[in-house]
């Protein structure tokens, strides 16, 4: 029994799979149907070209309201000379779209017209005069719409291939088609697998996870042009799993065996597919997804292909991108979607395995013109991070890293409009700011925002790559927040230095405290494991002034080096037993449950340079600040203080 | 009764409408629904935020397939001291996600660790050993998942107004979610009013058209998150106009009366509003499309938006991207989509009222680096128009053009990739364009044609404008095809001069010649009315050459000033009635049912520059002019040879 998967390159990869769907005749279009042309068509893909069948118009047509006239009658016309015709002989009232009557050529607008009675007066209804008093004369052919001037019987209307968008029905319709050849949606199979995988609403234990990613799968291959059936979660039991995938395959496309697909104790897909048809690839050269299977079913005469997808969601949603998506396309007969791609700047230094195609999600934001790209946690388990992603940059095989500053190309989930409303944060993480995302995205504007620290915050915006920054930094020399920092890190930056919050700090501990912890000097206890945040965050600046005071030595706190990124990161921690305390605020202990021993009050201020402070982008982030709603909102959280919100402490 | 309509300018019209939906109290989410978190999520807009109400993962699990240990129990392991640890005690086997087991803090790969059997042998199950020998200290936490990692409980998932997008299904599932909160889809009636239309598939006279704007309407509104009704064709009357409108506000939230907005006998549109409501707005200062009514119907105590969209498809459809699509995002609370904006240089001069904001249809193209906008026909009446469109661009009221060459600011339909893989034909026009556009795009290849005459096409290239040209240039002088023009055209541009086709021009008359025309001579007859091609045209060259041969003076031609711009335009002239005959090819007299009288042979060639004509682009252009069906097909249309198709005949 192999434990390792043997990865091959992902180009190579496409083609074996290519090469077993040609040879089993499926490297095609699959089939096509008739159906009616309505509105539900948009989003079908037409199998065989739109010729048209008659023109359009069909006719020659009256462009205006007006009345239709022989263009010669007008010869000679003149504001001086005006010329008086007859109507019902020489010219016939029209509304726009009317058949221009037999001999006419020419339609003058009402409201170019004298409409007269038989005395020569204004008659009472315009449209209906005994005679018309023209005052110039009229070319032939004018306002008038020729047969054919939209479409002329015979052209080609729309090619095979065509996603059909709402605008293609109507030129289908106008070229006198009622039906139209699709291409067959192609059903897939997704087989969820795994003992350990609860349906949504169900009781979840310690090593249940919820199954979803075959929602996630399915959604996107509806998206894609397929139909779908999601099968029920089979259990890690290959005649199981072996039973389900016959099932599948004797009317489906395509199955996608998910999870399973990696070489463990518990992994049968691979076996699955050697038992049952053909292993054709088992590892390809990606990450996240590495361990993707492609292999043919045999089910009575008919090949179907399988493909098994890694279970974990970024990896599951990736080569469901990379494989599932062309084929599905090829299956239609149109091209694959493809994101735009952007040009960005990379903040932080990437190292990669040089042999893999790594696909990295990124945010994206726009500071003044330059734009910026910042990866996002790689884990493949962190479906966070899709929902968080802007974008992913692609470091090709070969590519061992990329350095901060350099140029790198983002394949763009957003929009240009997205990002020119999307405010970047950096900083120190506080839980509020989802509230302040929340209360911005109602008007109009969407926070991203980066935990690096209140210092990591000043350092972004020396290197214009935020909005503004969440920072308490305490000087422990002056006692003062953030400004002494400020002088020191942004000397060339003009900011104003926004209040927030107020907010305390405290020990988060287990529930019940089990341990008796009662402040920081129970730290250097042995039994006493602490969790710690990074280098850099105000929290950690403050702790460690206060073991200062208080002439703890950082060596001796069991735990001092186990960094978290956040204060829900911290609380986590203790939440599942991986440390007792650690220093953070009471929102987070509310969070997850935990006990609360507050320590310290601090301030926590908006660090915003000058030049965004007045803009557009921001000013609904300002009017916020003053919002009733909003600050009653942060103060309903527990150790908040909303009063030093909105005030412009200084301009530094 | 009015006949001109007061148009005001779009801003205004949106404040109009917006205020009078804030003071019905409509100006806001119109509801929310509670539904199941299913594949079909997507594309919901959520009208709640949605709040982690569990972590995940919600315990501390296993990141690898291997052995949990202690990892104090590894301290001092090294290559040359191997630890050895027995299974159960202090080792237990692992699957990835596999909770932590309790005293343990990290896991080794199995592909670290060798697996033994009580002897110290290998053992035979790998995954089952007696104890297993490790040569390495790890660091606690190593390979392990933290609880929280991917989420934290009661950290902000999706902000309120996220559009769902198959990952946030899945972030959602995570976070402990089975049903969510999302805003009720607008519901909206579509009512088609005209005496004049005809349901799809029915009999079509004189004077009919196809009603197929609902149609298009409801797939836009679908796109945008509407539900939509389709009313049945209601005639041009006013009371049962008025009894459709009521039905219709008893259950939906906005009306859409389309055509008879505007100010003409049969336009009751702004009459019914007026009857059983209030009337707003009537007439915008957009084009196309100004016809535009706003008002509120009063339906027992609710108020019901009606619009009254003008019945042209480009105006119908414009109008409903204007004030429909933002209408209906504002309804379920998230932002419209906007058009990814590029910048283009403009290929012809545009002239525009300025009293306007003229709504302006492009095609694009990218010629090397050169990002190229060509507008489109601008009748309101061409849907074929939509279709061809890549994008349009927007001339503001006050600005009364662009000169050629002057850049703009496209709104594109297309993707970057798209626009590669455009290739731009200028030039002749020749109904073989069209086959070659089918087999272009089953190879990944969309061609954009631009019909400007054999010489506009030339001229094209040197400003260097589009890929190839279409030409057809007889040299009075030496007989030749062409070349001459290109030595005195282009003489700085090196191109390829490539075979296509050979072709038959002659006279395309009246089924049955019943003026009994035989050839040119007959032109000059009082009672014949010649339709020509434009200036430039290779058929215009060769029919004054004839001329010139036959010592015939133009003047004495009735029609010789009147120009069409294909020879389809020509085929439908004479069909309609406009003109007796033309010359053209006799493709188009069977496309449109035409006799034809055979008169010349000549060589339509393709001018590519050689820039282009070994770029990857063109590759399947030129592979195609060696594909035996391709070949097969153009020779089975009349008066075609395809001896001369892809001969390289000269570089220049």
């Amino acid at each position: 029994m192999s434990i390792y998967l043997h990865d091959i390159p992902l180009p190579d990869a496409k083609e074996h799979l290519k090469a077993a769907l040609e040879s089993a005749g499926l490297w095609c279009v699959l089939g096509e149907e008739i159906i009616q042309l309505y509105e539900n068509a948009y989003g079908r893909v037409l199998s065989q070209a739109i010729w048209a069948k008659v023109s359009s118009p069909n006719y020659n047509a009256s462009a205006m309201d007006g009345f239709a006239v022989h263009a010669e009658n007008t010869s000679g016309g003149s504001p001086s000379k005006p010329i008086i015709l007859a109507v019902d002989s020489f010219a016939k009232y029209v509304d726009t779209g009317d058949p221009l009557p037999e001999d006419c050529n020419a339609v003058i607008p009402i409201e170019n017209v004298e409409s007269l009675d038989k005395d020569g007066m204004s008659a009472k209804d315009i449209r209906r005069p005994e005679k018309i008093r023209i005052r110039a004369a009229v070319t032939p052919w004018t306002h008038v719409r020729f047969l054919g001037e939209d479409i002329v019987a015979s052209q080609l209307v729309l090619p095979a291939g065509q996603v059909l968008r709402p605008e293609d029905l109507g030129a289908i319709a106008a070229s006198g088609h009622t039906k139209i050849k699709v291409s067959r949606k192609p059903r897939i199979a997704i087989i969820p697998t795994g003992t350990e995988l609860v349906p949504l609403g169900g009781e979840i234990k310690p090593g249940n996870i919820f199954e979803y990613n075959s929602i996630v799968m399915a959604a996107q291959i509806k998206i894609w042009g397929g139909e779908v059936t999601r099968f029920p979660i089979t259990p890690d039991d290959i005649n199981l799993i072996s039973r389900q995938v016959l099932k599948a395959a004797s009317n489906h496309d395509l199955i996608l065996l998910n999870a399973g697909s990696s070489a463990g104790e518990e992994d049968f897909s691979a076996k699955v597919v050697e038992k049952l048809g053909r292993l054709i690839v088992h590892g390809v050269a990606i990450k996240p997804g590495h361990p993707v299977i492609i292999g043919m079913i045999i089910c009575d005469t008919r090949q179907v292909p399988i493909i098994g997808v890694p279970g974990y969601p970024i990896s599951s949603e990736l080569v469901c991108k990379i494989f599932v998506e062309p084929l599905i396309a090829k299956w239609l007969g149109c091209r694959p979607s493809e994101l735009p791609r952007k040009h960005a700047q990379l903040t932080r230094k990437i190292v990669s395995p040089s042999g893999d195609d790594e696909f990295i999600q990124v945010t994206v934001g726009m500071v003044g013109e330059k734009i910026l790209a910042t990866p996002l946690s790689r884990g493949a388990g962190i479906i966070s991070t899709l929902v968080r992603a802007d974008g992913f940059i692609i470091l090709s095989r070969g590519i061992q890293g990329v350095e901060a500053g350099q140029d790198v190309i983002v394949h763009s989930y957003r929009s240009q409009a997205d990002l020119e409303f999307t405010i970047l944060a950096i900083g120190s993480h506080d839980i509020t700011l989802d509230l302040l995302a929340q209360f911005l995205s109602d008007r109009n504007r969407r926070l991203t925002s980066a935990n690096v620290g209140s210092l990591g915050g000043l350092l972004a915006l020396r290197r214009g790559e935020a909005h503004f920054a969440g920072s308490h930094l305490l000087d422990p020399n002056s006692g003062e927040y953030n400004i002494p920092y400020i002088h020191k890190y942004l000397p060339d930056v003009p900011v104003w230095v926004v209040g927030f919050v107020g907010r305390e700090q405290g020990l988060l501990i287990e529930k019940k405290n089990p341990k008796g912890i009662a402040g920081l000097n129970d730290l250097i206890r042995p039994d006493i494991i602490y969790v710690n945040r990074q280098k850099g965050a105000g929290t950690r600046i403050l702790f460690d002034y206060h073991l200062a005071l208080m002439g703890i030595v950082p060596q001796s706190i069991t735990g001092y080096k186990d960094e978290e990124y956040t204060h829900l990161g911290v609380a986590a921690a203790i939440a599942s037993g991986r440390a007792d305390c650690g220093l953070g605020i009471a929102a987070a202990a509310q969070a997850l449950d935990l006990d609360f021993i507050p320590l310290f009050k601090e301030r926590y201020d908006l660090i915003v340079p000058k030049v965004h402070a007045q803009s557009e982008l921001l000013a609904p982030l300002f009017d916020l600040l003053r919002n009733i709603n909003f600050q009653r909102e942060v103060a309903s959280l527990p150790g908040y203080d909303v009063e030093p919100m909105g005030n412009i402490i200084v301009e530094v």
